[in-house]
């Protein structure tokens, strides 16, 4: 990964979600997460559907991570992990963990680049056709993840503001 | 208001809402807001509908603030400080503004108390029947807040968890 977010900031989180997203996806639930093409500069407000995780980060980087499952897919998720049927709890459990993985390791990605935050407490929002925006945000990073052998892909979203 | 967090948290998170709430709508929309009788432990997932303003905390109080307009009432306090018609953009706008200064104000109160914390960017989620749960948070108080001649109450939600 890129050893500074000195040039192409956008591109630098586009690579950590790339990074990031299949490696927990693999070692939680087993599965493998394939990452689309990603946007540099995602339209805002952003179309999910389903069970999103949020988590903010503030600090010397202030933004909100969303990650934005089916519930199809969320479901699927869960029960790789838990072994077990999931209820709906447990499905929202397992989007806050995952969530709360991947926003953990961003962070400690960025703190290594001299990008130091902290994060907020996970939260969880079910809906259908719910959109999403953070106009404040300057960096606005989406990619889709194709997870094998489900037909809904996995959206992670960051939008951030970077103190120079 | 309280001098301390001791005793009651989530009480005087309460009477911190309370206060703020009507104070930034009277000042921003010249409009009264008339708080409920409150939640202090309000279940989780909350259910929301229309547009929504989310702030993170970080620091001594981890958490996250959500603010619930309906579509019209989102529409009528816009149109009030704007002081003419609001597109929808402009909408998100003035929800993720209230909540920035409903939440700017109680960051700096709890500041006062000892609990210093930094926010995150806000984000507005729009949509019909969403659920919104922040499990990991031991504080989850909620009120609604009647406003002048508008049939939907503005709804007000902080999850916290406190450093010890």
């Amino acid at each position: 990964m890129s050893s500074s977010l000195n040039g192409s900031a956008k591109g630098a989180l586009l690579e950590m979600i790339n990074h990031f997203v299949p490696d927990v996806l693999q070692t939680m639930a087993g599965l493998v997460a394939i990452p689309g093409a990603g946007q540099l500069d995602a339209t805002q407000p952003t179309k999910v559907s389903g069970i999103s995780g949020s988590i903010g980060l503030s600090g010397k980087v202030h933004g909100v991570v969303y990650t934005a499952f089916s519930e199809n897919l969320a479901k699927i998720v869960a029960e790789s992990i838990l072994g077990a049927t999931a209820s709906d709890q447990d499905v929202a459990d397992v989007v806050a963990e995952l969530t709360n993985m991947i926003t953990g390791n961003l962070k400690s990605r960025l703190c290594d680049l001299g990008y130091n935050c902290s994060l907020t407490i996970p939260s969880v929002v079910r809906g259908d056709e719910i959109t999403i925006s953070a106009k404040s945000a300057s960096i606005s990073v989406r990619n889709s993840f194709a997870i094998q052998s489900v037909s809904d892909p996995l959206v992670l979203h960051v939008f951030a503001i970077l103190e120079n």
